[in-house]
């Protein structure tokens, strides 16, 4: 890239996460300019279009990788469609910004990963929860030496209300579309990659995600490669809200995170002391960075370096998912060199 | 107004605020257009202008006021400047968003607030911390009579570095410069005016800005109207950062908000547990609330409502900055009917 | 003293802050020994006598003061009866713990403290919160100079519940009855004398309080001698209980103490997130410095030692509440100087 | 017992947990009487006699158990002696508090238990952190339905410093000796029983401890009769002082518990947000509870009711250790059945 020139970046997928990449890209992210919309439903393509003064907007995808004005694209489209997509857009020179999981087949994860190296295109991976204001803390704390070396590492991750259950029958089971996540946070803050995953998980938020044969409670145990133990617990429905708190433990101290809160207000009252229940959801806990994601994404580009999410960093949380599930039904752990 | 059209706005002066404002309307601000700027320094107009893709952009104010496609205006000029361009723009029938303080003389904040009725128009003054996540709960808190009776306000704000001496010369001192803000705060939370107040100050943190004439610490008692007592603590130099913080007692409980921090980390080493410094200044506290009462100003004038601070709010905080300068000079409590 | 020998101190009045020293010095205070309780309610000095397998029980103190077994003790008695056994005791060489306010008298102070320097006995004002382990804690970061110079001081100290309205009205009014720990606190943590009083207080919790000629609510301005300014705010209810906090300002940073709890627990709920009110009164908050304070007193009598809180430290506490009840009834600042 | 008549009790060991146990039931225990102490080391048994001035003082503990002047035992001796000195009590018709745990081996525990019941004595385990005030407080919440029904359980209990290497190769192994304390509190607060667990753990602190054979550093699984699922992390040495938390999860909402601190200070500097580590090791932290745990002792003989923590309550926890060796040692879950 020249990086003089703004990089044009089309969006493909005008749903939730769609929309929000849209905006950060309209208005604040430096460097990069909105430059098409493309969504097989033409209306909510349109609508954010107008939002943001686009005039290529498209049910078609192809309309953006064929357009020689557009320089990168955000696949936000579903998960079904990503590898695929990467893969067009790669053969199309288009850097990349994919949204996860990039797929939950590990050939068709190759298969898009090769063609993105065949092509020399940028791709980072939508792992947003990196940019976090805690979560960066916590790993540039780590990664100065501050808890000394890791023993110990927890992850509570906890949503506020369970998905729709025919959602649930095609995310690829909690481990895929959920704990992802946490697999990926592990992974980002140890510094280290995990070898061993045990599970002991249930169905007790509702009886219908466990008939749709899945889970949505589970405490997971990690075991990594520099002999360090993490542990992650999950649950689809906390009563109190988005529950994303992490600790690590080391030979030189503790650093944990916990929630934010919309306000600071305690309230002190006969009946005892009151505060905030943490922000809902991921829409307002994480939008800043899924703006950080996308700010970051473009200096990679303009500037000719490696992305922060690369792709096989989109590859190995999906094979922690698939041991993760292996665990669970076989009652033991399971070594991440068993599945790919 | 015909809400159906965006509100069209001319930001007057292109410094620090007015860069915030200019971005709030352009990028932030549903129902309202950024559609001029003008600057005495025409180059940072032109700054803001570029950014924003705004054409109409000058060195004289004059030319926004008489631009027929402007509805209002947002004027973010030198202090001694607002109350004749509030003057002026009423009388080009403009809407009026004014930063604080209006002007440091009553006179002319009675002939600015004289100006705006004549003509009708909106006006809404920039106390932006009215739209403080932290202290708008505790204002609805005590609305909704969570406290009872309100008996106590304490109020602590703390600058984290004192503005250069130049600039202390020309403020119209400490009272009217920064406690102003908490003087309104006072008043907002507690729906009650202030009938005296009482100081106790000095010099503590610099003695180049008591030799000009200033104090940089305070201690400030207010009466209520309604029996309540207040107290403001100032400085103009807290080595942790920018200190925010109130309290709200009440016959029936208490409600405190405090600082906000750039993220939640906990550090427990063996020199102790070890936590973030409040977010440093006001443009990183109070960024959202700069945007919120942009917002709330021009869905005011869209849908026709009076704007959440008015003249009235602009003229109160004055006097009492007057009085707590006098009740420091003469070491006694001074009512506010004293003064205006 | 013969440092080989436990201290031998008898208990003058066994009412509830009587108990409390009694169990202090015979269970919990190593080198002394409970050796015998006076009051004119015989059957309360017995009960306690019983627990504790003391012989000498007496409704006469002067039995107490007539022992030459007995080496010190401990005036528990009612206020107005403090400075004439202060008196007695000394002139029997007695060693002295004399429960606050010495007096409301300044002649009768005055002519305690004259006896006890003439007997050459020591003397210890009961000012325990001194000896809590927060207050102590800020007390020491302050002369280790982690604050820098002190700059502000604000001491919030409200009770749970009011008093009785008759012992309102023989409690020689709020300032004296409960400010003056906040007075004591306030020389004690800024190692500064404080030279003007300012006061501004109400009737908000009880008309009856009133009607006794008495205030229950205040917020009270302080001036040190070293520049500092300090703020106490008083209330005689405080719905969630006992609140006993400080925070001390300085160039270098501030320290502040909280409240202590019951329990550590947090409950998030969908209704939010709830915690302990504070411990509810002084017994529960300022057990273990009750204790503390009488094992510094028995310390300082055995080793020959100056105690921790002398005569003097008794008797300025007493001019603050005055000139408080001078501020308050005159609505002006007020010197100590014009007081005693 | 006639509870007309105090509960006389005999300490048999007279280390650093005879000790405390000597002092509550001397100072701070209503209806006990301290009426004999027996150590091997006559020296140490006479140095708590003489403080507390009881005259039966013997290195045999059999003159305790003869003596029929005696109620009740508390068994403060070393592990390997616990077994026999219960049911040898309970052959003489003393009740029995002793200390955790009753053995390593469980029949030897069977035996002492056995003894126990056919004697029909009183018998309380000395598991004394459920009597501190915030467990306790979990515990209650979680039985009044506050969090619904328990999903997650999250226990961390880390210690300031390992044991020197000669205790822990005599100690049983980490799971007996430090984890046994947090079996048991996951029974306690859980209410139901543990079917299964599995250990990932490693040697991090001290490689010596490795050669003596133990870890020092662990994650647990457990699975709970009721579906619920728990997690205990342990480490032998947590710089920042001892770390001792729990949190419980379910579908009515969540309860946590953290440290207890010496203080409540919070010091702001230009540096960051300071306060304090948690009170040092268990001496200091579960001080309360061990008072209060001999208190409830001689309640439950004074009025002939169960203990609270019975036999079996010191059975499973030896269990549960037993079925974490081997789930380390295998790598693999055990379930409790396996064991015993």
């Amino acid at each position: 890239m020249n990086n003089d020139q703004p990089l044009r970046i089309g969006v493909i997928g005008a749903g939730r996460i769609g929309k929000i990449h849209a905006e950060s890209i309209a208005t604040r992210t430096p460097g990069a300019v909105l430059a098409g919309i493309a969504d097989v439903d033409l209306a909510a393509a349109k609508e954010t279009a107008v939002k943001f003064n686009v005039s290529l907007v498209t049910a078609d995808y192809h309309d953006i990788l064929n357009d020689p004005a557009i320089d990168a694209v955000a696949i936000c489209s579903a998960t079904n469609t990503h590898a695929h997509i990467v893969q067009e857009a790669a053969a199309a020179g288009k850097h990349i910004f994919c949204e996860k999981p990039i797929d939950h087949s590990l050939e068709k994860i190759d298969a898009a990963l090769a063609a993105v190296e065949k092509a020399g295109v940028k791709l980072q991976i939508g792992f947003n929860r990196r940019f976090d204001a805690n979560f960066r803390k916590v790993r540039e704390m780590i990664a100065a030496g501050k808890v000394g070396e890791p023993h110990i590492l927890r992850i509570t991750s906890r949503d506020p209300a369970p998905p729709p259950v025919e959602y649930v029958k095609v995310s690829g089971g909690m481990f895929l579309d959920m704990t992802i996540h946490d697999f990926d946070m592990a992974r980002y803050l140890m510094g280290s990659e995990v070898e061993e995953v045990y599970v002991a998980a249930g169905v007790m938020v509702d009886p219908a995600i466990g008939a749709a044969g899945d889970v949505d409670t589970a405490v997971i145990t990690l075991k990594f490669a520099n002999g360090a133990i993490g542990t992650i617990d999950n649950s689809r429905k906390a009563v109190y809200g988005y529950d994303q708190r992490v600790e690590v433990f080391g030979s030189g101290g503790m650093v944990s995170v916990g929630n934010n809160l919309p306000n600071t207000h305690v309230y002190s009252s006969a009946d005892g002391v009151h505060s905030e229940k943490p922000l809902y959801f991921f829409l307002e806990r994480y939008m800043d960075s899924f703006v950080a994601e996308m700010q970051e994404f473009v200096q990679a580009v303009l500037q000719d370096k490696t992305p922060p999410v690369v792709g096989v960093d989109g590859r190995i949380p999906v094979i922690m998912g698939m041991a993760a599930a292996k665990s669970y039904r076989e009652n033991r752990p399971v070594k991440l060199s068993e599945i790919g």
